[in-house]
């Protein structure tokens, strides 16, 4: 209603602080995105601050239940316990809660959504559309395409993953540990469960009993329901390195009829939101430094095994962006696209 | 004849100042030994410089074919094409020279030699013996175990490679770029194609015609050769992180027979060298900066991979030390305890 009375989107965002939602803010400026009206929310410790957000200082409210009268869309960049509770609250306030957290994206009854991946998936939502892993982001757009021209079967992949993953205090604890390391001082891990500076940690979040950390599980089963290809092989070992923000992922790609170099990177070329780069002449692959602050996912080092019929490739995205906000607010970009935002 | 006069070895160093020249000068000492003489030389740039051991301070002598008179071992730690002209001298001065570089790695009359894994190869030398490439040495050292345990078919690996591995320029690259970003100015690369503060390079060494780098091309075919095993699938991408000492490997191993994580566990904790770091309750897995200045191989993550009977493995190495010095010096004292060194 608001949308049409004042052609704009009455967009709130929980989690307006942290390193996800102040990326999403420059984000919905950026795109142009049709802000009718932005009420920044956040837990009860940063309530009272202020965000930018169109030249203006906007004062941030405690995330509650009654926070959402009124709202189109809500965008979840905060801790999973608020989006368990809050999440259903914006779906009987008549609002679509679209949700950064890992706390819906396995639910049968929430769509998954990369929009360049599964479009179609977003419009069956119930209320709540969850957001997958930044990780699970960059690796699903390179795979897709790949998936699309030749059948995927299988994937290997091994991530090298930036501090921000682990939002600021990630952030925080890199640039600390760096300058400890200046000093001399011997850095002190908070955040990360070995010093990440000068070092790289083979553990992001905890372990489960099958030795596979949550966030390899998360990349596994979340792939496999956003391609729609629930018997996909994705063999995955996840990495922290001291990058403050980029993911990057080594992937090795089996697939059912084999795929030259040639027509994967046209596939890749050809696919909305991917860019290649790649050029062994001018030394050309993408790094983490390349993508940082860019919506693109980067593609590189494409090349056939050398001993087998698989498919090497090298992929970055801005974990922050595509890997979050981004990939949020194109959701919401695409509900409006197919007039279903808003809803009432 | 000098070992009996005097009880030792006299030995050749040449790349004395180099980054794994300074290291092998040090597990020489540390591992005590038998050097009756030490001659260290380099290129002509180095020589007059002096370098300490054994409580006092040599002078460097350029590395000429006259250099090697009367030495019995003479340890290559500088270019290829030091070695290439130079080697070939020690021969013919009746030494043995044991080559960390590239240079003869691939020639099938010079042995490629892990004493833990193919000690019977060093004997064959004709004079030459060769060491393998860093990431090589630490991922034969977990393979090895494995590959007698159950049979190794095939690998897939991502490296993640220290900075150091390309010897001292390199990690005064990165000290450079982390003083610059701290004080806002730009990282400028040289010895990286691309900025390795706050970055990852997925690129080591140059690029080959068919997109693999010199260094995923070396990861291949030494492994080949010194497992004996001429058909094995290695898959492998190798990538540059920003840590000063430490190489990294992120590997899946297909096995003839599927080995459980527990067999796999016992077999690498009983093969010399390898020490297994791996505790899912006490967050231990190994990193960089727990392996460097050790001369063991450091595995963890050992877990059966979700989605295939492979295995995955996480393995930690010193690429100055094992991957480098160690392993050279190992080769040495393999030889003298068959009685083969010296060889007059």
């Amino acid at each position: 209603m608001s949308q049409k009375r004042n052609g704009g989107v009455r967009v709130g965002v929980v989690g307006a602080t942290g390193a996800v939602g102040e990326v999403l803010l420059d984000v919905l400026t950026q795109r142009d995105f049709p802000v009718a009206e932005l009420r920044p929310l956040a837990s009860e410790r940063s309530a009272g601050t202020t965000v930018a957000f169109g030249g203006r200082a906007i004062e941030v409210a405690e995330a509650t239940p009654d926070s959402f009268a009124g709202l189109d869309v809500v965008f979840f960049a905060a801790t999973g316990a608020l989006s368990k509770t809050l999440a259903p609250e914006v779906v009987k306030a008549g609002a679509i809660a679209i949700d950064k957290s890992s706390t819906w994206r396995m639910d049968p009854n929430v769509p998954l959504v990369v929009p360049e991946v599964n479009p179609d998936a977003a419009l069956a939502h119930r209320g709540i559309i969850a957001c997958p892993n930044c990780t699970t982001i960059g690796a699903v757009m390179a795979l897709e395409p790949i998936h699309r021209a030749a059948g995927l079967e299988s994937v290997v992949i091994t991530t090298l993953q930036a501090v921000s993953g682990a939002g600021k205090p990630g952030i925080d604890e890199l640039e600390e540990q760096l300058r400890a390391l200046g000093t001399g001082t011997a850095p002190e891990p908070r955040v990360f469960d070995a010093p990440i500076a000068n070092n790289v940690v083979p553990k992001c979040d905890g372990f489960g009993d099958d030795g596979f950390t949550a966030e390899e599980a998360k990349l596994l089963h979340e792939t496999r329901k956003i391609m729609g290809l629930p018997e996909l092989a994705v063999s995955v070992t996840c990495v922290r390195v001291p990058v403050p923000v980029g993911h990057s992922a080594s992937m090795l790609l089996g697939t059912k009829r084999a795929i030259a170099p040639a027509e994967a990177r046209r596939a890749l070329e050809a696919f909305p939101g991917v860019e290649v780069v790649d050029d062994l002449q001018a030394q050309l692959f993408p790094t983490p430094r390349d993508v940082a602050g860019r919506d693109e996912v980067l593609v590189g080092r494409i090349r056939k095994d050398a001993t087998s019929d698989r498919l090497w490739l090298w992929q970055t995205s801005d974990n922050l962006r595509k890997g979050a906000a981004t990939n949020a607010i194109q959701i919401a970009e695409l509900l409006i696209e197919r007039g279903a935002l808003p809803r009432r």
